[in-house]
């Protein structure tokens, strides 16, 4: 199995030609009643097409909580999703002297269940309907430019209905690629309570040390509970609202994971990139990832110097330095899975034969209409060369988009003299992220900035990126920036001494000034950066409207890409999803370990032994004494694995998952839930663009081992009941 | 099994209450008759019986070799050995431009073979006699000193006996700390020739970073042949020496090692604790391991600290520097895994449990003669006190030691002065270590000094020590050395300066002249360490003649301890080996992986796509393209793995051994030759004290990659032909 395979598939290529996507897959729920032979082979022995019906179990169940997902586990509300999903409203209720977060928290009753954050919502989908024929209907005959504004302002219209309808949030998104387009209706829940959380020591056992690392000990689980008013209705939190009633939630199952066990997980992974062409899969291996995390660790390695001369800067960079190491890290250990998972090669010979396939007789897919061969053929080659244009300025906007993001007072200049232009404008039309609604996060940004900059480390940082430029041939150059920058590294540096010593933007009621100023002045305003960045506007203006020209073809254009592809898969009997974009998706596949390494495999199921064994008493690995305590007595009763002899903490799946996936309930094959899935796999981190069965694997906490933290650690005997499974005693 | 086992363990205690000593022993091989039910049970197919032949195979082909062990191949003499402990031998051979160790080597035909290096040397025993009681007749009636004096003095006569057969190599060594005496001689064969070694880049491929590491994917092997003079006797490298006709040679399986599979291992393991006292155990995991690596750590950082200020101390110190590390390394190891296996409360629980029937009316063992349990417990109480008496000072025996034996210059001082002093008296009655075979290695060492000596570093070393010396209790201080430094920092400081600024040590040939220089001359010397070194030594010899002895007391009192815990075990009919002591043990077991921690399994064998995925291209994991370029064909033949189905390389079992064992042959059911030790895993660098069972697993070379090697990578068919499994084709 996965090891042999694995030995064999470095040495002889072997497993690596067998069809590898078994157990991949993001099926959107209308794709299940289809997926019906499969489910049942890999041993779903409930109804998949029950699995179809969104408005009732156990789809209806699965939410947005927060940034990630989270399920109903009672009809009175209760939600269960990660500990880190929760966190901002764990948080909410922690102050000097009662940190929960640090506590861990158990409500005693539903009266004593703590108002959650303001910010913190929980979104129902209540309706989910294709709306492609009118979307596409106002954008026939247009391109570029005016196919995506035609696209945005049907959009526009759509929500704006769907939303008269009270206590909704509608969008309209589109599925691979631009081919589709579905209005989606969520009911908004904005009276979220807390009402169970274990400490953060058990809730995030292991934290950085651990993450994306398996085994893993966490409890990274609590409960929630939505609330409305008198009316059924959405409401902001009162004491008067009383818990909703959801439209299904699930059952939590008995019985416990064990390897090769069927497993399914229903949720909202954001984005993948499986469906992209082969061409781009090339373009990330052989550039994109590297060039972008060495351009990090050049970054990294000025904040690092200029921190070491300064411990103030040291501090006020310590999480954008943080930020890029992760980052890089990220993007190395993609760009090694990619490698290891030989996924540009993979993906050309699929895309080769998809084309062959196009352009003979096999076009029609068996039973379907037949594609145009010749148009779609045209469409891809156009497809093509509108991304090889994009190529050709590849590395020049990888370093203006780091100058743009990853500066603090120049950023701040170029979003103030945006803003300036965008305030001229009735608010509807202007651009998306500087309307009335954004201004609080830009002053937010504003005020932030003054625990974040340091004028040296900015110049550095700057001159570093500048040096880059400069090096890039003069077709990537942009006429604007040589003649503020000069074309040598000392008319750079002294040009950056005197913007940042003459700037008066350090200054935050300066800063916070321009926001209410009048936007001629801005427009005219004498400060050193703010002039310099009313030069760059124009440029970048411009390129912005080249990057909308671009994405406006692409929407109208990816999709002849897309319909090849699906026939082609048709034809040879396979389901194809759509790629990942923020919207519900099952997967199914089985409970597993792997072999990471030749020599090495690791255990589907992990147990409370490793949390003594990881036990330093120091944070990330300070487990609770009362923890230890009862790990010690050993008393686990009916939470325990009957065959390892002893108490389950988490466990592995092969499912396929992408960020977003936090707090999908993991159900087994009669649709009862198992699992709380909260993290991937290191191995994995590359599966936004291709999954390898070899590796990626999804980190779960076995609903066991809440179940015995509820029962006999930090009880709360009464959640167990209303859940379904009593405790023991 | 072990990994739910282990679970269990952590959590309930269980398994560790088990018998845990299953696959625990180092047999003499004249106890393998005795363990024949044990040895079918645990699938041994061949005759138990005669394994007790050292005469005969498979014993008898089992050799010392170098430093380590080694296993005769073919009837002419063929050697197989590590690639470590061969190493000298293929340096030897190497020089600029015909760098063996890099390119390995592999002689075309016998006449190929290259000279080894004049020091190494194989041993093969043709005589293992009990001597016991004629040794301890000797020592009838005496105490202390005088016993210990007499037993030395009956074993040097029985050596000077045996050695009077021309060609051998005779020696005296004690079983259960001196409950028995053998007598053991051996054939030494001086020439020992080069025929095969793979390059260094597969022979410790990972080096520093895989020792004591699994997953391993090193072929740690090499081949030699041992020659004789014309007259069959051992000889001096000669052309026309012919090939040594050893009395048995190993026969290699066509099978390889799998998951479960009995194996056997023979060899000559250095030194074992098993049976020491709980005492020992306690006054070891309570005190000296930590002790010794917190001391370690202070030098460490001395140096650390000196070589950052002076680049030249830093590279002087280098060796040095790793050896403390790596020995602070593993004590910090042994300690964590004595910890982890409890062994403390297990070995005195055990002790209470014998000394228990001792007391009581189960001293008499099954069908055996009876224990005086009176006299046996007065004697085991002395030994007690000994060891107290021992620990009264043993911080400050820790110091001294650290003193004597860590530094460069005032060790060559005391050396010098000793060495004049037994200069002064027969050779025969000279101290071991002193006498005039020993004077060469102490001059290498006075030249070795050279480049190993920094005056500032080492006088930081001797401050640190000395203020450790300082801080002990009175009761541990030496009226010599408390004269020398004074009783604070600063005279210390100034002595030291004063010391070290006077001395003309540093200089080699000043040094050198002293082995020359009149006894007399040298104990007057002026100068400033030798004199010191003459006052500190009629205490250093006080000290040593207390040890003496106690170590005499120890010998005669220890054999009623292994007498008890040999009835006691008689009683429970489980046999009981002598600690090991450097003489041949056989170990039984079977090949098996283990579980490091909860989770990770580690599989019992690897294969070439471990080395495909660590190859960076950079030592220790630089793979010869020729290896890579093997492993892609994928043309492995007979020699692959028919389950795994590709090329295996390295595996695991839980045979009993320790340092020494390197090179010993892994045999199969049928005595088979199927593997090669060549390490052990981190997890069980405790398991000198402490078997466990959980965690003890030895490294071996699957042979099966030697033949692979030796047929399709660096080809030498004749070889194999030789040893009996010919190449494929």
């Amino acid at each position: 199995m996965p090891a042999s395979c694995r030995r064999l598939a470095a040495v002889l290529g072997l497993c690596l030609a067998l069809p590898v996507a078994a157990d991949e897959g993001m099926w959107m729920a209308e794709q299940l009643p289809e997926l019906a032979p499969q489910l049942r082979a890999a041993g779903y022995e409930a109804d998949p097409a029950a699995l179809a019906d969104l408005t009732a179990a156990p789809l209806a169940a699965v939410v947005k909580a927060g940034g990630g997902t989270g399920a109903f586990v009672s009809a009175q509300g209760l939600l269960l999703t990660n500990h880190h999903v929760a966190y901002g409203v764990i948080q909410y209720n922690s102050q000097p002297g009662r940190n929960l977060l640090e506590q861990g928290f158990a409500a005693a009753n539903q009266s004593g269940e703590l108002r959650g954050s303001p910010d913190f919502r929980v979104l129902v989908t209540d309706g989910f309907d294709r709306v492609t024929d009118r979307v596409l209907a106002a954008a026939a005959g247009k391109k570029g430019l005016a196919y995506f504004d035609a696209i945005d302002t049907a959009s526009k219209a759509i929500v704006a209905e769907c939303e008269a309808l009270a206590g909704r949030r509608c969008s309209v998104t589109n599925m691979d690629y631009g081919a589709e387009f579905y209005r989606i209706r969520q009911l908004e829940l904005r009276d979220v309570r807390l009402v169970y959380a274990p400490p953060s020591a058990i809730g995030k056992y292991g934290d950085e040390i651990d993450n994306f690392m398996w085994p893993r000990h966490s409890g990274d689980f609590s409960l929630l509970r939505a609330y409305v008013g008198a009316d059924g209705q959405p409401a902001d939190y009162a004491e008067s609202n009383r818990p909703y009633a959801p439209p299904a939630h699930l059952t939590i199952s008995r019985n416990g994971p064990k390897d090769g066990d069927f497993a399914m997980l229903a949720g909202y992974p954001g984005v993948t990139y499986r469906h992209r062409l082969a061409s781009e899969f090339a373009e990330r291996i052989d550039w994109g990832l590297a060039a972008s995390s060495e351009a990090l660790d050049a970054l990294i390695a000025i904040i690092e110097r200029e921190g070491a001369r300064n411990e103030e800067a040291a501090v006020r960079y310590a999480s954008q330095l943080a930020s890029f190491k992760n980052n890089s890290k990220r993007f190395r250990g993609e760009l090694a899975g990619l490698l290891r998972s030989d996924a540009k090669r993979k993906r050309s010979e699929a895309e080769q034969a998809m084309l062959a396939w196009l352009r003979h007789d096999g076009r029609c897919a068996k039973g379907r209409r037949c594609l145009d061969g010749g148009e779609t053929l045209t469409r891809i080659a156009t497809v093509e060369s509108l991304l090889e244009q994009a190529s050709a300025t590849r590395e020049r906007d990888l370093v203006l988009n780091l100058i743009l993001t990853q500066t603090q007072l120049l950023r701040a200049a170029v979003t103030l003299q945006r803003l300036a232009l965008e305030r001229g404008k009735p608010d509807a039309q202007r651009e998306a992220g500087y309307q009335r609604r954004d201004e609080n996060l830009i002053e937010a940004q504003l005020r932030q900035l003054q625990r974040r900059y340091d004028a040296t480390t900015e110049q550095a940082l700057l001159l570093e990126l500048l040096r880059r430029y400069r090096e890039l041939p003069p077709s990537q150059h942009l006429a604007e920036l040589d003649a503020a920058f000069g074309s040598d590294a000392e008319t750079a540096r002294t040009t950056l001494a005197r913007l940042y010593g003459a700037t008066r933007l350090g200054d935050e009621s300066v800063r916070l000034a321009q926001l209410q100023a009048e936007p001629a002045a801005v427009r005219a305003s004498d400060d050193a950066l703010l002039a310099l960045a009313a030069r760059l506007q124009p440029t970048l203006l411009r390129l912005e409207q080249q990057r909308k020209e671009r994405e406006g073809e692409l929407l109208r254009l990816r999709p002849a890409y897309m319909a090849a592809l699906k026939g082609w898969y048709r034809d040879q009997q396979r389901p194809l999803f759509p790629d990942a974009n923020q919207t519900l998706r099952v997967s199914y596949g089985r409970v597993s370990g792997f072999s990471p390494r030749d020599g090495v495999i690791y255990s589907p199921v992990t147990t409370v032994a490793g949390i003594v064994e990881k036990n330093t008493g120091e944070d990330p690995f300070a487990a609770p004494a009362p923890l230890l305590a009862a790990i010690a007595k050993g008393d686990f009763g009916d939470t325990a694995d009957a065959a390892l002899g002893t108490q389950t903490v988490d466990f592995l799946t092969n499912l396929d998952t992408t960020g977003g996936n936090s707090g999908s309930p993991v159900l087994n094959a009669r649709g009862e839930l198992i699992g709380l899935n909260f993290d991937s796999n290191w191995e994995s981190v590359s599966a936004s663009w291709w999954f390898d069965p070899r590796y990626k694997r999804a980190v779960h906490v076995d609903l066991r081992y809440l179940r015995w933290l509820m029962d006999k650690v930090y009880p709360a005997h009464w959640l167990l009941t209303e859940m379904g499974v009593p405790a023991a005693r």
